[in-house]
This record gives C-alpha cells, structure tokens and sequence, in this order.
C-alpha cells in the first residue's frame, strides 16, 4: 500500500536495498541455526575484562573528557597510537593523516560522498564487499568489475578498464571479504603500476590484514605506492587506506580509521561533522586504554589461533562432506571462504532448503555488482566453535546432493 | 596549492564547509578562554558512577551481544525503553516506530538521504540548527526562511511558503538551538493544521524538551498530529520526531532516536546500513543500563536546577554588563540564549575582538540559511560555571562598549 510518505522519497533510494546479510543476521538470531552467513568475529575472544577494566580507568581518570563532544577526526591519543603501528608495516605517516570513523563502513560511506558524483564509475573486484556496494550505490556509482582468482583481482584486465575513466579502484588485497583471496605481490605492484599512470587513486580496505594464520606477510598497497612516489619525488600518495578495530578488539564498539593525504582527511573531516559529529569518544578513549600498553599484539596471536583451528576444521569438513564438482578456497587468514558450485545450482535458492536444514550462509550473487556468481556462496568459519562447525559443513553438504540429486 | 586529489572530489564537496562551530571547540580547547561558544553539556552533572556501574554490568551479564555486531535499527530494550517513555508525553507509538542513531546528527543526515534530491526546498525557521543546513548542504537542499520571534517561527507566514512546494518542514519547538526560543501552542497547531492541508511532512527535532525550567510543557509537535489524524481516521502520521541521549546522560555516546512511521523507519535502516552498519552496540546497552530503573528521572531535575542556575546567573549578568541596544532572549528552557546587537556591530569581527580578551560565543549569521543576522550571537549558558559565566559576560559587555564607542 502506497503511503504519503512514498511519493516524497529521493531519488536515490530506488538504489537502497536492505543487504541480504544483513536480513540474514536476523536467521542467525534463531538459536538453533547454524549460521555461517555473518561476518562476525568469535565472541569467545572478546577481550572482556580488559575492556571492564579500561571502562573503569577511563571513567575514573578522565571522564569529563570521555563522555563529552570530542573532535571529528578523532582523540589524538588513539590517532597517534595507530600512526606508531601503521610505521611498523611501513606506512609511513604522522597523526594529520589519520581519521576515526563509525566503523570502515563509514569511512566506505564518506569516500562516497566525497568523490562520487551520479553515473561515476567505481573500478571493483568481482565479487567484492556488499557493504561497499551498499554505501556507494547511495550515491548513484556504476561498477567496472575486474574479475578475480586465487590471487585476487587479475591485473591484466586492468589496463582496459582504466580507460574507462573510473572515479577510483577499490581492493580488499588481504583475505578479500568475500572470497578469502590475497593479492599477490606481482598484483599489487602492477595494480599501484597502473593506478599511477592513469591518475587513477586506489581505496585500499584492510580489516583482516593482521589475522595472517600461514605465509608471509605482503606490503600493502599504500606502502608499494609510497615507494614509487618517493622515487618520483612526489609524496601526496594515490592510496586511501582503510582498516578497523571491530576484527582485532570488538565491532560493537564501532571503530575504525582511514588514512589519507591530508587534503583527503580535511574533506573527510567536513563530510564527517556532517555525517555524525564524531564518533563516541568514550569508545575511543576505552580502545586506546586497551590496546596501548602492548595488549593487541599479544591478543591478535590468540585471534589468529582460534581462526585458524576454524578454518582447518571448515576446510576437512568440506573435503570429508561436499559432492564432487564443489570447489573451496584456501584463504591464508581473515574470516571467509569462498565456495563455487556446479553451475546447475542457485545458491539463493539453495538457501532457502538450507535454512530448512538449520544451517545458513550468503549466496554469492549479490557480491557481483555486474551479474553472475550465482553458483557461489560465502562461508565464514570465525563465528561458529569448530564442532558446530563440522555438524553445519554436513548439514550443509547433505543439501548440496540433495540438489543434485 | 592544487594536488591530483582536489579534481576528483564530488560537486557536493563544494558546499561542504566546516562548521564554526566546530571550528571553535578548537578555541574554547584553550583552558584560559571562557567559551558559550559550542553546546556542551556541563561535565559536572554526567553520572560519571553510574556509568561506571552500568559498563561493569553488561560486560559481566552480556558481553556477547555488546561487543558483536547488533540490528541497525538498534537494541530492542532501548527502543521498548523509549516508547515507554514517549508514550507518557502522549506519543503513541510502538518500538517498530523507533529507530537508534549516531547521534541526532546521523538522523539529520540520514533524513537528508532519503528525502532531499538536489535543489529541493527545505522549509526551516531562521535563525535554525547549523547541524542541519550542514547535513542537507551535502544532499544539495535549498532552503526557505521562515522568520522567528520569542514564541517561535511565525506562522503566520507559512501559508505563501508551503505553496513553494517543499520537501519538507524542519522545527526546534522547544528552547531553540539557536535562540532559545519556544514555539507557542497556537502556533503549533497552525503549524500542523497547514502542513496537513498543503500534504507536507514535519521533522521535529526535540534535543532539549524534557530540560524545561518554568512554565508548563508544551505538546509535541507530533502529538498534535496524530490528533488531527485520529480525527481524520488516517493513523500514518506526518511528523517525524528526533531525540536524543546527549543533553539527558552524554554526548560522548552518540546515542540518539527516531520516532517515525514504519515505511519510513525501514528507509532509514536502508540508509543507516550503508551509513554505519548500526550504532555501538555496547553503548546503546550502557545507556539502557543506566536509564531503565528511573534513574533518568532523577538525574533530569539535577540537570535543570543546574542550566537554571546558570541561565539565571546569565541573564542577571547581561543585565549588568550589556550597554544599551543590546536585547536578548529569555529561555524557559535547554541550553542557549541569543543575543541582537545595535545594527552596527557585526559580530563575526566582534568574536575576534573577544578571543583576545578571552571570551567566545557563535556569530548568529551562520544560523540564517539564507543571510541576514549579522548582528546577532548564540550564548551557551550550560557549560561554564556560574562564576565563570559572570566573568565571561562581563568580558563581552567590555567588548561591545569598545565596539560601540
């Protein structure tokens, strides 16, 4: 039924779809469901009492401060933390050049509202994260979507791409959300290569990038670009670079950052205040009292355990389970796998018959901005204990044949 | 100097501009300056123990679900805990009504996405909320100016501006941010009586209605609405309600609400999704804490006995210090009081004189969407001690005789 209200919506919220992960987080609500649909990280290792205990000191030393407006860009204490980790990669970069935001999905919402005018075309891994989709079709962009394989997005599909006129690339090169795939070095160097040539800036997005379970760590993106302009004497870097707190600490707190050239913060900073202000001080200054005296380092070893015993379980249950003609990939770290189907099958669909069972997952299509994938799905294996792990991959498997069948 | 970043920012970045406000919570950072300046709630009234209780409490009992992800459209407890208390202002809603914000600031912005397509005309009083010209700058709104007195926007002259065709009708009702001001209760039956006939909607924004120090409460806005509709037997309403968190416990939560039709609810969550997921659920869960056993209650009347003390130190002091020529408005209410000058003084340049000397308030010229003002000033009474305040107007009135002399 038409309501008054209808007719006086904008334009733009013809393109607004509610995710289809997030009305999946809804299922996964429903006890007895074995979801692996959400990105959520294990609750198991939320870090309870130092959070407790930061509350605490934070309200006892400074709370006149922490529960008052605070600046858009951020406390400077927790800017300052993460300029002195970002140095340990080699990003190389002072506090100017770091913003907090509500979550990476602000800062996905701010870069859209900053540079993309409608029709803008958005340079994309295919499948890529939905949450980026969701924030920029707001905003009216058009998608040039470069297929990826195991070693993320393939490069030497970018050069005619570039010549499209993209407003932007957009990367996640580390245990990609969805596939769990990380770009290779050869990769990263042609993408920074050519994103250089073009004029074309890079949105690098990181939230994985320190939950590695095997293999060697690879420069960012950022770092590769900055190499190259240090060698061309020009130091303003063509990198966006966006990471969070809510895989490393908790994501209920809503917290992560960008870095940028500061001519990219200053507008970030104008879109922010209008956006939200700034983002809860008290939540800052209790990451800050958190992580500061060394804790992360320790704690993200702990996380990397728990997501690699997972994802070993997730990877023998799906070869003891799965019919042949499903193929999986071996992520090296982060959250996610990717699971490609036999070309019959329509993972939206199966779905449906899955929940049935009580297990759950996201159908790959809605990853493809431009069509296709819808043989695919996402599983995530940092959420559920590797028991109910095992039991979902069968249920899961079970369905999967029944299809076939 | 131009960098490779500045051509490629959207054309809306154009009319995003840093507020002055905020600007100026850079000065009044310099602990010898006496700022009425930003609108900061006094530091002294937060329920500092409370809070500390409330942190300890639900990271003992519900850690889990505060740390992880949650719904976009907030806690239910929290939204169940402010339909309970809408409801006894006469609200009738249901918590399908309410959604949780970032801040009344997102619920501006995210208004601002779902109805403003460029060029749209926004009906707002004038002076009005600088938060929200900078929320729908960005979505390109144009504005009609409805001018204001002692008992709010006059509507007398609303007829000929409905006919403009706005989007949308945008009111403070109670002790106004800029001016203090209270809308009467004719008014605001005018008001609904022609947004109705002219068929378009109300956002009412209420950050300060429950800080009332005299006189009797007013109705909402929106209870006079659903009055007329009743009558009509037309139930959908045609007001949209904003509160918030931040002047009754902290503004260093971001915690805010919508109250709003269901079809339009589920647009904002659309948007809010892309926007930044949800807000903190360990925060909303914090605040649900501290409230939900009536403490609310009781910390309000702490809260009023303090800004009433200091309205009144306020007045009593411009009384004293002003020279004649100056007028300023009398609040029963909120945080902010508003000064006029004599024609001559443009207070813009006045605030640099004052700065010297210590004292800052806001130029009143950036509250008016479409010019005008020049010689009027926004003077927060809230956060500075009564002393303080004393001192500090008394600093003003030494800069304005300098001025006029």
């Amino acid at each position: 039924m038409q309501t008054q209200w209808d007719h006086r919506f904008a334009q733009r919220t013809q393109r607004m779809k509610s995710s289809t992960i997030r009305e999946l987080l809804k299922i996964t609500e429903q006890a007895d469901i074995i979801s692996f649909a959400g990105g959520l990280p294990a609750p198991d290792v939320f870090p309870v009492n130092e959070f407790k205990e930061a509350c605490i000191a934070v309200l006892d030393n400074s709370s006149t401060l922490a529960l008052q407006y605070g600046a858009t860009e951020g406390i400077y204490p927790l800017r300052e933390m993460i300029t002195r980790h970002a140095l340990r990669y080699g990003i190389q970069i002072t506090p100017e050049n770091v913003m907090i935001t509500s979550g990476s999905q602000q800062a996905l919402d701010l870069i859209g509202k900053i540079f993309i005018n409608r029709g803008d075309r958005i340079l994309v891994e295919s499948p890529t994260y939905l949450g980026a989709l969701q924030a920029w079709n707001a905003y009216g962009a058009e998608y040039i979507a470069i297929p990826s394989d195991d070693n993320g997005m393939i490069t030497d599909e970018l050069d005619k791409a570039l010549r499209c006129g993209p407003k932007f690339i957009y990367v996640l090169p580390n245990f990609q959300n969805p596939t769990g795939a990380t770009m290779s070095l050869e990769r990263r160097k042609k993408l920074v290569e050519l994103a250089d040539r073009y004029g074309v800036p890079i949105i690098e997005d990181d939230p994985y990038g320190q939950l590695r379970f095997e293999g060697e760590h690879l420069p960012a993106v950022e770092v590769l670009d900055s190499r190259t302009r240090a060698a061309n004497g020009c130091y303003s870097g063509n990198v966006i670079y966006l990471s969070t707190f809510s895989k490393l600490l908790a994501p209920g707190l809503r917290l992560a950052w960008v870095v940028a050239p500061p001519e990219v913060i200053s507008k970030m900073v104008q879109a922010k205040q209008g956006a939200d202000l700034h983002t809860s001080t008290f939540n800052q200054m209790v990451a800050y009292e958190v992580a500061h005296k060394g804790f992360l380092d320790k704690h993200v070893i702990t996380i990397r355990q728990t997501y690699q015993e997972r994802r070993d379980v997730m990877l023998d249950a799906l070869t003891e389970h799965m019919p042949e003609g499903v193929r999986w990939t071996h992520p090296q770290g982060g959250l996610f796998l990717w699971a490609t189907l036999p070309q019959s099958i329509d993972t939206a669909e199966l779905l449906l018959s899955a929940v049935k069972e009580k297990v759950a997952f996201v159908p790959g299509g809605s990853f493809h901005p431009c069509g296709g994938g819808t043989n695919t799905m996402r599983l995530n294996f940092s959420y559920s204990k590797p028991e109910m792990i095992n039991e979902g991959i069968a249920r899961l498997g079970r369905v999967i044949k029944q299809q076939l069948n």
